[in-house]
């Protein structure tokens, strides 16, 4: 019996010092709130990207720069709280929580302000707003069905698109195009987009501060071991698009296009989205390449082809640098990553390109209603002497 | 005996293999190296705001760009420095360490560069690093008082103030507003600030800055856990201000002011400092909300009273963007919070208000015996050809 | 044997329950992947000083704006994929994996921006991309030879140099010396470099996000617990130099210098490259202080003779900013550093000074057989109109 106590009492000093020790150890709740502080971390890149980034890129209109800056700020105050609110309330699927929420509703503000990019200058300012009001529903609709397997169509996460390029990019795009194609009035279309050394520097400004916080962007809801892969993917196409644009602006226009040079470097970040963590660096690459060469070629070639065509104005080019670098994107996924629901991928960009384009359509034909400024691309049509 | 033997192998055995387990199991010290380099990152975020948020929103004025920036500059290296420094040397309560340190210093720069605003482009380059020196010390009394139990007028963690509504933004904001009384001349009084399309652009970009980054600084000290709710509620209260900002530069001056939407904007921010890790969602916005509409309301009306009747010129309009809105955050707290110590709240808000008045009266007087510029709002009077 | 099972049945349910426990607790790769995403912030810091700080602090002069900036554009798309890619195939050592990877090869970037900086408006935008070609060899061999024992000269973490006082500082700036050499034309040498209130503004703003995130450039690469003290040497520093700036622009030239102001008050980041996480507080503000006042001297009085002896034009001043505060700083390890392997680190200076020379000369005579430009420091060469 002597054995049998002192087996006890070492087990027991065992568990004792076990217990010591583990009093120091962490539970796994302490981790997931460092988690999602450093999730909060990318948000605020992203609210870097949204105000400074967004806003600063369309300073380029050289009399309109305190307008787009303005209208900046008013789209993303109407669209963070308005997104929590219409999930709060149960419009197209349950609300996420904490800092997750937030991104989404980032997101959701970046879709709004690349659309707004498209009518950028002809808009009054409070017009800016309604067109949010118009835009969210929208823009929820098509992310629930994408994303979240609404009406049934797309399984929940058969759809590749982790940094958005469909779903942000394409959309805000596409529904851009839509809502100028009635607010761009005959006047408008004579009217030459102006800029200037300064307002082309201020350009550049919003451009590098999209190129550097690009990476946070993509990586925004990712699980942190899969950071490092989706971050140096996202560089890299950065980087493919860059060098592109400068090859593209010279071939395509024998000499530098300061313009080209703020949009179409940010081509490879708007292309990787699809697939900025599914896929290997040289082919991250080489997305971020062809990217590049064809928004640059967008904005050398196409652009005034396809407003000629359409009888509209696209003031920043979004077709350009969100349209067509987006569906690229979503299709390098349909032809990159292996094991892919090739009908999901492919159901979600006509779905896509449908809802964007016809509520698009229709928010242009209600703003127009509401009428059109006299001056266009003018800061003291608004603001006082 | 053999099953007291083959029990104590058992035993054995699965302590070891616990053992194995526990070596790749972590202790909390390593997790608290985490989150202090986290907390780092807030420190940084906040050092953005120091020098390019506050920095480059004071660039408004059109000639005096370049002593703004330098001014703050100055300003930021000898009071972060400069209060580490005194804290070391046990002025007003122990120090803090690390990173902590880091930021409550950074939190006194804040709060200075706020008091500079009053009298920005009145003093010459050395005579801000002066206020410097005369604005910590009387920093430093006014925090140790309300949070730190100096005197034992207020109970440790008894006032309200998380993210510096009233120990931050209002106590810089009346203390500049007590030196402008002695450093403002006859002349200044009738000297317009002029600002341009390009002055205005910068001060945006500042602005923006600090938007982008305030959720950082009302959540720099505050523990993992509370991170979400606390940035969530900062940026609703900045949309708010944001939001209401538009509407009552409209409905006040019939045109959108260029100052106002750079300043007003950020009211929600400053008034939400107070309760930002307490209230709920809806609650944030409308203090940023009520905020943003005081601060243009004090932009578009209050100033040019305040002004006259205290026959002082408030360069930058603190009292609008850092005092009303500072207070309103504070008098929040008292009304919105349950379970506050509403007399320990009330008694902290009011020795702020002597204090800071008391204590910039005193440093404006002895600041005026240094004399005073030639030439206010000049940037060639100091800066060579 | 009652007592028997009944002791067995106790350790069971002990260890059932601990089991339940452990599975709640952590595993240690956990965390590395939290510290790896929280690196990841760090890089995006460093991303964000490559491209607003380094391409801003150069749009000071006043035609080359444009230019400027799209050149930073494409030096860092060409860096950064490069340099992984050289790495990955051999060159100069084993390479760095996920987040490493990006780090190392942003401070490659980084020290080719400060060397672009030397020959800065004077070469065509095709021969910033060749430079980087001839430059990212010489680094990583440079590199490799100081940090990673290459050719057996220096032991493996002998020579003591985590922010890259050293190695990216001071290489930098001595190849662009090099380069320099050979690409300043006899016109150049009587071109004046000038600025204007909007360029400097500009300048001031690149200067800005450079000191803000200069803690997360020295801190990259640091452990977790090393964070807090490294960081505040690095602030510690900023604000030495920046201080002693101002006293020695005002002491030397009687006024204050715009770009004494935007360069110099970075020479403190500079300078404690070397012993950023080895020196105390105080040093680390001397440190700072010194470089702040050589910097200054060298802009203010050194730059003038040192250009009309070499018969060159250094165009950002490097060697004033990178060139002398770098060597300080090397020097700084070696007075200030216990412990140190002396002879270690006196050779690396010597050998980084003879690599980068050497190297830098080579790279500029091959250079300048393909051509100048025909306009120094003029957007309109490459620009349309």
């Amino acid at each position: 019996m002597s054995k049998m106590s002192r087996l006890f009492l070492t087990v027991l000093g065992l568990f004792l010092l076990g217990g010591l020790f583990s009093s120091n150890v962490l539970a796994a709740g302490d981790l997931d709130s460092v988690i999602e502080a450093q999730m909060y971390n990318r948000a605020i890149h992203i609210m870097a990207m949204l105000l400074l980034g967004f806003g600063f890129l369309m300073v380029f209109v050289r009399g309109y720069g305190l307008s787009a800056l303005t209208a900046t700020y008013m789209l993303v105050a109407v669209s963070i709280p308005g997104y929590v609110l219409l999930k709060a309330l149960g419009v197209f699927g349950h609300a996420a929580t904490g800092v997750e929420s937030l991104i989404l509703a980032e997101f959701a503000a970046a879709s709004l302000l690349i659309c707004a990019g498209a009518v950028l200058g002809r808009l009054k300012m409070w017009q800016y707003m309604v067109l949010a009001l118009f835009f969210l529903p929208a823009y929820m609709l098509n992310e629930w069905v994408l994303l979240d397997g609404g009406w049934g169509l797309i399984a929940h996460d058969a759809f590749v698109d982790t940094g958005g390029s469909i779903v942000i990019h394409a959309f805000g795009a596409l529904f851009g195009l839509g809502v100028a194609v009635s607010m761009t009035t005959h006047g408008d279309r004579e009217l030459p987009i102006e800029s200037d050394k300064t307002s082309d520097r201020f350009s550049l400004l919003g451009s590098m501060v999209l190129w550097v916080f690009w990476p946070s962007f993509c990586a925004a809801l990712v699980v942190p071991e899969m950071i490092p892969k989706t971050v140096m993917n996202v560089v890299f196409a950065l980087c493919g698009s860059t060098l592109l644009t400068y090859l593209a602006t010279v071939l395509l226009r024998r000499s530098i296009d300061a313009a080209d040079i703020a949009n179409a470097t940010l081509a490879g970040g708007v292309a990787i989205g699809s697939t900025c963590d599914q896929i290997s660096l040289p082919l991250a690459f080489c997305v971020g390449a062809v990217a590049g060469f064809a928004s640059t070629f967008g904005f050398a070639v196409i652009q005034e082809t396809l407003q000629r065509g359409l009888r509209l104005v696209d003031t920043c080019g979004v077709s350009n640098l969100h349209g067509i670098p987006g569906l690229l994107g979503g299709l390098a996924a349909l032809l990159l990553v292996g094991g892919i629901d090739k009908e999901a991928q492919g159901l979600g960009i006509v779905i896509t390109i449908v809802i964007a384009l016809a509520t698009g359509l229709l928010a242009g034909k209600l703003l127009s209603f509401t009428g059109h400024r006299r001056q266009s691309y003018e800061d003291s049509e608004e603001f006082g002497g």
